[in-house]
Order: structure tokens, then sequence, then C-alpha cells
């Protein structure tokens, strides 16, 4: 599991909530009816484009992005390199039964031995890689939608704002701070989007750009397991996964 | 029929009016052309980039933002495999007359039935399928469209009353005022933008890109039933269509 | 003909003049040296783009954008339906002298009459509709340029009087006026590129999508028409080119 | 040569400077530290994006934009269409040691008459348009980075003098001339991205598309040359590659 | 070595700071709490979106742009010509132990020497190419990143010194120092974002693009040497990786 994600939304928030305390009375940054226009109307706006069901789901995706799970390819490629050996050493049936880490080889092992033939289980791990990309694509694309809608959600707060100060000028001292709660709102839809929707969002695309390469090792040892490549070679070959100083470990290994 | 998107705009302009009854002076908020400027100018340069009849078509795709009727994928997939099920035992003619749900899986079947060719079979329905998809694409464009050029008017409309009020201030008192009703028009193209148009348009894509996936999901049993596959492994290839909470669900079954 | 680019941008001014008028002085927008700094500049730096020769083109290519003719797909389908009809009964040389509305699928059946290969036919029909498409591309982009340099244009405009404004502050009661002919130069520039050249630019496109399909649909039929397709069968296939609810009407005729 | 990036250029900066003149005091906009500032840093930055030897070449490539040497289709075909008739009539032999205008077709005549096989003749030449056309979006794209930058810069520039100028609000009177001073770098940003590099930078685009297709036009007829096509149809096929309106003059001919 | 960004990123920061400098006091562009929401704010943004172990290797990625590092073609054409040579006239296997300076041609010279076969070689040594291009992306993205949150966080810390100077006006002396702290997160958003992180990632992209031709050079070569190609031959294949100019003076050699 990587903090990364955890640590950085805690330290963002760290040093915008620091740098409020700094300035003495922090009570004036906290207003309700523009903290309700500025975040129900950017989940109002974000339901619109979606349906309930994706709606609801937002959430466990976003914890999916505070818990970075993705397999490391080294431990595939060392799991792959094994099953190709023993699937070469005592035939594809010896794997049956055998603990296999990550889903997703373990499905393509068990087509295989379940004798698929070859073309057939390239096809439909292929289609399996290129669907599951395509829903992951769509949780990123909710938090890109909320990254979206706060901005303008707080610029329609503090336009509100600035036509009722401005049509009420009466008073010449009471236009700072009505002017600085209409600002609130342009703030919180800045802090929505960018310390936390556009940042998710793009974490969300980064782990299903991960997870999909390690689905496309996945592939490629299953494919030579099948066709009984011999495991050296087939290391050779998947050793292109990985940046070059993590190779030369793997080669010392 | 999904009901998030009526939802949404609802609480949208739920949020939105009640942060301006907040204000107490509702009635400022409401300048007749200041609409008549965004509102009309709008739609006046929305018209110029389609024909008369996508213009007036329009308001029928937005509706279908609004009553979501896309199929489930999971009741697809078990009436595929209900009728490839019949076909194997009774052979395609069986299928004759059988009361299918979705017109796309039926009309599919009816050309199997109807004796064409597979390949003949699937070109047809993919250039559907493509040619269905640029149609959709265009209505969700034209929402595109309406929420590109609203603040743009809104804009216009503000610079106008900025430059009118900036040659005439004579009275000090009429600034505030003057000023509230020139971002009144930036306010309006805001709020069109992004409480109405964009989020149709997106939910638009949303519904194109679900009913695709759909087309294909019975592209693919539709040549499988002519071939006739084994309904267990009709099931087994389809269920990639699902995200892996609902397969296993639909494993259970 | 199709009239909504025409209407659009009549009512689009009618809307700004309309909003303008109503201020009372009209007088104030009209500025002939922030005209010419706006429109001069975004014609010149638009020139900088391309070739005289496109630039002095680009007026017919806007002339296009409001009289749209292409062609209804639901007539170039009869016809071809019928051509094929013809061509199945009486041989491919009885279109001979046959009076075609539409001079792409003209040109097509010429090339079938002449005895060219089917396969030659095909690449070099496809090859004009490319390269056809680039050509109305290259026009479009002209008018996109236009819609991206009239703010720019604007932009400089503002900041050149307001550099002069600044500079010489003596007189407080002339920095209002100064300031609204400061600010003409930025509505100009908003009212060209929204409310003239981006929506041409983005009808261009669209017609030019139109007018793309058409040629596929007709690439279709010659190809349907040379090997002696069954007329039905040809319907059929071209049908997928009509919406739904236009494919319904077509079936009943 | 075309003279529309010249007299784009020449008409820009008339306008801008004539607008500048009419105000009066045209020595307010003439600020030496604001000028380094802007110009020095849009510099530095693109250098940084950059190698050394591509920054200096920058201007060989700016060259290229005022100097439009494309050559017409129209021209080339009538030489490729001359080049077919002495091949066939004479052999390929016949074309030694002929002029030939443009150094991409002579190149490809020659590998035709030093007898390479037309597979790798057709491969190697598409390689050299892919190439080439990879080399030329490198120089476009240097005065895109220039056309990013300067806004950028100058946003910063004027930043720094309105800090200095808020930092120092002792003396009213000096508030104005500071700030119109703080814009000037705003407004070379927007004078050096809108009306010097975006355009370049579009331009050298619209060359390159318009060479890599010349480059098309004369790959087809290399392979048409070699294969001994008829010139007649060789001058079909080539037509596809100019406008209706000069297609028409052409067949006059 | 090229020190284009070296000097780039100096002279940028002397221009800016030179600004500065001009201005007399520079004391009041330095304010540590502003420096920590910008500095520290951006730094945890982009945590958030990638793993811990990216964020940590980001410095080594950055110094990758400072020290150019790219194979000048020439060179590696000389290179591959010179072992085809040997190998055409000693056999592929002479071609053990001779010294090869970049580690990619080597890598596939020694893959010709094992006997691997050449489809195989020429399928993972293009895996190897995308997949590297894909890690190299990686890095320029979270510069990307970087120059995406730094004007974001730059406007959060200013809307937040807005607010609280406009909540609190009692003393109108102290509202300009007041804003000219509010914009300095501004101002060091635009630096960080404008003259280091943009650059740095379009920089990291073009280094990428070099290398990446490179490699497709010596793929191509690989190919050549191993099937026996006529030296000769290859360096006029290879020729076209070269730009115009130095083509002429690689033939005179």
């Amino acid at each position: 599991m990587d903090l990364a994600t955890l640590i950085g939304i805690v330290v963002a928030f760290g040093v915008i909530i620091g740098s409020i305390a700094l300035g003495g009375s922090a009570g004036i940054f906290i207003n309700v009816p523009s903290l309700i226009i500025v975040v129900g109307g950017t989940f109002a706006v974000t339901l619109m484009q979606v349906s309930l069901k994706q709606f609801l789901g937002s959430f466990k995706v976003a914890m999916k992005a505070f818990m970075n799970k993705v397999s490391d390819p080294e431990v595939l490629i060392d799991e792959a390199v094994e099953l190709a050996d023993t699937a070469r050493k005592e035939g594809l049936l010896a794997l049956e039964g055998r603990k296999i880490s990550d889903p997703f080889l373990q499905d393509g092992i068990r087509m295989c031995i379940d004798g698929h033939a070859s073309d057939i289980i390239y096809k439909m791990l292929s289609k399996e890689i290129n669907l599951e990309l395509e829903r992951q694509k769509t949780g990123a694309k909710m938090f890109k939608a909320i990254g979206d809608s706060a901005p303008a959600m707080g610029m329609i707060g503090t336009l509100i704002g600035l036509v009722q100060m401005l049509s009420n000028m009466s008073d010449p001292k009471s236009i700072g701070p009505a002017m600085a709660v209409a600002l609130l709102t342009t703030l919180y839809g800045a802090v929505i989007a960018n310390a936390v929707a556009l940042p998710i969002a793009e974490k969300l695309n980064g782990l299903s750009s991960a997870e999909t390469l390690n689905k496309k090792l996945i592939l490629e040892s299953i494919s030579a397991i099948q066709e009984g490549t011999n495991p050296r070679i087939l290391k050779q070959m998947l050793v292109a996964y990985l940046p070059e100083e993590k190779r030369n470990n793997n080669k010392k290994k």
C-alpha cells in the first residue's frame, strides 16, 4: 500500500489551514451558505452527468485512490517465470490448484488448464483488459467532473455575492466583509477542485495505466506459458516491463 | 429510468435560488433585458452552428438525458444466453416470433433467421453502431455549443453594461447598482453553461457510450448465436462486460 | 437551403444591438480607432497564418456556411436504389446519359460505365473524399483563427487604452469615459469571435461532416451498383445512414 | 513566393503602433526593463525546452514562414504527367538527366532509374515524408512555446510591478503611472504571442501540411510512373489533389 | 551535453530577480508563509497523483532534463554502417566483443549474435521502445502536474490573503501592503509553473522523442545488419533520419 495520496491530501490541507490560521481570525473562512452552494451545487451538477448508481459508487472509487494496491511488476515476473518453469517441466496441468497471487493471472492460468485454444484465451483476456480500462476511466471521469464543476459553482456563488453587495452599498463599511464572503465560494471551489478532485482523478488514471500494463505483462506470460516457452527467455522478454535500474537488480538475482 | 439528471438539476437550481433568497432582495436578480441578451444570444449563436431541423430537435434530445433508458447489460446477457440456448437446441428458426426486449438484438436475430451470411450481418450491425454513435455525438455537441456560447454572451452583456456605466458616472450612487446589473449577464451565462448545458452534454455522451457498449455486447452475442456457441461459454465471454462485483452475483445465479 | 445560420446571425446581432440601444446612448459604442485595431489586427494576424489566395477565398467559404446545400441522405438513398434497379435489370450501360443530381454520385457512376475495376474506383473515390475533407478543414480553420485572434487583439487594444489612461490621470472625470473606450476593443473582439467567426467555423465543420457522410453513402452505393446488388438489399444497407425516426417513414414508402 | 505573412505582420504592427500613436504620448509605451523581462524571459524559458542547436536554428525556421516556397500542385501534376508520358514511350531510363524542378520528385525518379524495387522505393519515400514532417513539427513547436511563454512572462512582470506599487502607496499620484508600467509587460507578452509567435507557428504548420500533401502526390506519381501507368489515367488520379475550381481549369487545358 | 536548459533557467531567474532588484526593495518579495503554501501545497498535490517512489524519483528525472545525453543520429548512423560492413565481410559473429557506444544498439547486436530469429528481435526491441517511451512520459507528466498545481495553489493563497484583508479594513494604510502580500503567492505559482516545471516537462518530452527516434534508427539498422544489407544501401536508408543540411555533409564524407 502506497501512502502518497493520503500524505499528499493531509499536507495540502495542513498547508492551507495553517496559512489561514496564521492570519488570526480563522472563523471568517467558515460560511455555511457558501459551503452549501459550492459543495451542494458541485454534487448536484456532477449527479446530472452520471447515473445514481455511479454517483453513489464514487466514494468506493475514491477509496481506491488512497489504497494503492497495484501489484509490483517484479513480483509478477518472478511468479510468471516460476509458473512457466513448472509448466515446462511437469506440464500445464501441474499448475492446477497452485496458489496464484494475482486474480487476472489466475484466471488466465485456469483457462489454459481448461484447455481453451491459445487465440481464444488471448482474445478473451484482451477484451477483459480493454473493458476494465473503460470502466476505470468512467470512475476517474467523475472526479474530473467534480473538479470542473467546483470552480464554476464557486464563481456562481461569488457573482451572486457581488450582485447582492453592489446593489446595496449604503454602508461603506460593510463592503469589505461582504466581498470577503463573496470570495469564499471561489476559494472553496478552488480547494475542492485542485486539492481534492483533480488529483484523485489523476491518481485513478495513473493506477489504471499501471494495472493495464501489469495485465499486458500477464497476458504475455500466459501466452508464453501455454506455448511452453523457456522460462529464461520468458524472463528476458518480461524484463522490458521494468525500468533500467530495476532490471539490473533483477538480473543479479 | 434513472432520476440522477432530474434530481441533479433540481438540487443545483435549488441551491442557487436558495443562496439568492438568503440575501433578501431576490428581485434584483431578475432583469429581463439581461435574460434576453444571454438566452436569446446563446440560442442565436447556437442556431448559427446547426441546421434548423437539428436545432428544433434539440429539446427531444435533451429529454433523453433526463429519461435514462439504457438497457442493463446483465439483462441483455441473460436474454442472449437464453436465445443461444434455444438456438442450439432447436435451431435458429426456433427464435422466430420470439419476443425480444432490445430492438437492436431483435434486428440482429431477424437477420440471422433471414439467413444472411455471418460476415454481412457483422458488417451491417457494426456500421449501424458507428453511424448511430456519430448521430448521438451531434446531439451532445449542440449542448456543448450552448455551454460554450452562454458564458461568451454573458461576458458581452457585462461589457455592454460596463461601457454604459463608465461613460456616464455623474451620479456616484448609481455605480453600484449599475454594475450589479452588468454582472447579472455573466451570472446567467455561468448558470446556463455549468448547471444546464454542459452537464446535459456530458450525460448524453455517457448514455451514448453505455448504449454503444451494450450494442457491442449484442453484436458479439449474435455472432455466437449464429455459430451455435455453447450458451455456457457465451456467458463466460459476455461476463467481461460487467464490473467485477456484478460478475460474482451473476456467477451465483 | 437552410436558413439557420442567417437567422442566427441576424438574431444575435439584433439582441446585442437592442441591448445597446436600450441603454440610451448607442453612439458611445462606436469608436473608429477601436474598430480598426480589432478588425484590422485580426485580419492581419489571420493573414499571417495563410496564403494570400486562401485569405481572399475566405469570403466565398463563409458564404457556404450561410447557404447550406448538403443533399438530403433520403433523396440520395432513393436515387441510388433507382440506379441499382436500372443497373440490375438493364445493365450498367443503361445508366449512361441518366440525369443524376449529385455530382459525386455522377462521377462514380461514370467510372463504372467506363469499365474501371471496382477496387480502383473504390480507391480513387476514397482518396477524393479524404482530400476534399482536408480542404474543407482548411476553410473552417481560417475562421477558427479569426475567432482566436479577435479576443487577443481586443485585449491588446484594451491594454493600450488602460496604459494611456493610467499614465495620465490628472482629470478624474475623464477616467470613466477613457476606461469605457478601452473596454470597447474587448467587446468588439468578443462579438467578432463569439457571434461571427467561431459559429461559422463550427457550421463549416458540421457541413463538412454531413457531406463526407453523404459521400460515404454514395461510395457504398456505387460499389453495390457495380456488383449488381439487389436494390432491396441496398436499401436495407443504406438505411443505417438515417436516424431511427426517418427510417420508419422510409420503410412505409 | 507568397507575401501574406509579411503583409500580415506589417499591418498588425502598423495597427498596434498607430493605435498607440493616436493616444499622443507614445513614449510611455517603451520601457526597457519591461522589455527585458518579457523578451529575455520568454527566450530563456523557450531555450530551456530545446537544445542550443534548435534554438539558434529557429531564426532560419522563422524565415521559412515568410518565404512561402511550397510548389503549386498543378505544376507538379503537369510535370509528373510529362514524366509518365516520356517513361511510357521511351522507358524509365529516358528520364535520366532530365531536369526536374522538385527535389523530392527528382530523388524518387533517380531511385526508379537506379532500378530499386517499387515497394522499397515506396517504403523509403514514405519514411522520408514522415520523418521530415516530424522535423517540421519541431520547428513549429518552438514558436508555439514562445507564444505560450510570452503571456506568462508578461503576467509575471505585471505581478512584480503590482507588488512593488502596492507595498509603497505613500504617493497617490504615482499609483496610476506605476500601474501603467506594470501593465506594459502584459501588453508586450500579448503582442509577442498573438502578433508574432503563434501566427508564425500556425503558418509553419500550414506550410508543412501543404508540403506533405505535395509529397504524397509525388509518391503516388512515382509509383504510377514506375508501373508505366497511362499518363491520362495518372492525371485523372492526381486531379483529386486539386480543389474543384482548379480542377475544371485543368481539364480544359 | 547540451547546456540549453541550464542556461535557460539561469537567464530566466536572472531576468526575474533583476527586475525585482531594480524596483529597490527586494525584501518585500520574500514571504515565508506564502512560499510554504505555494511550494508545500504544490508538492502535496503532486504527491497525491503519484506513488511515493515516483515522487522521490522525480529529482533524478529532472536532472535528466539538464544533462542532455541523447546520442547524435549522425554518430549512430556511422556506427551502424561500420557494423554492417564488418557483419557483411566477416559474418555476424565477428561483431562479438566489439565495443558499441549505444546500449540499445549493443543489446540488439547481442541478440543477433545469440542467433534469435529476426522477427523475434524486432518484436522484443519494438516492445522495449514502446515501454520505455511510456515510462519517460510518466516522468514528464509529473512536472506537468507540478506546473498545473502551482498556479492553482498560488490562486488559493491569494484568495486567502484577500479574504483576510477584506474582512479587516479598519486601517486603510494597511490595504496596499496586505494586497501586495496576497499577490505574492500568485507570483510564486506563476514562476514555478512557467519558469521551472512546464519547461522541464516540455524538455523531457523532447528528449524522449529524440531518444525514441534514435531507437527506431537503431532498430532499422539491426534488421538490416542481420539481413546482411549492403552498408552503402543501409546508409542511404538511414540518411532520412537526418535533416536536409546535415545530410549533405554526411554525403561528402
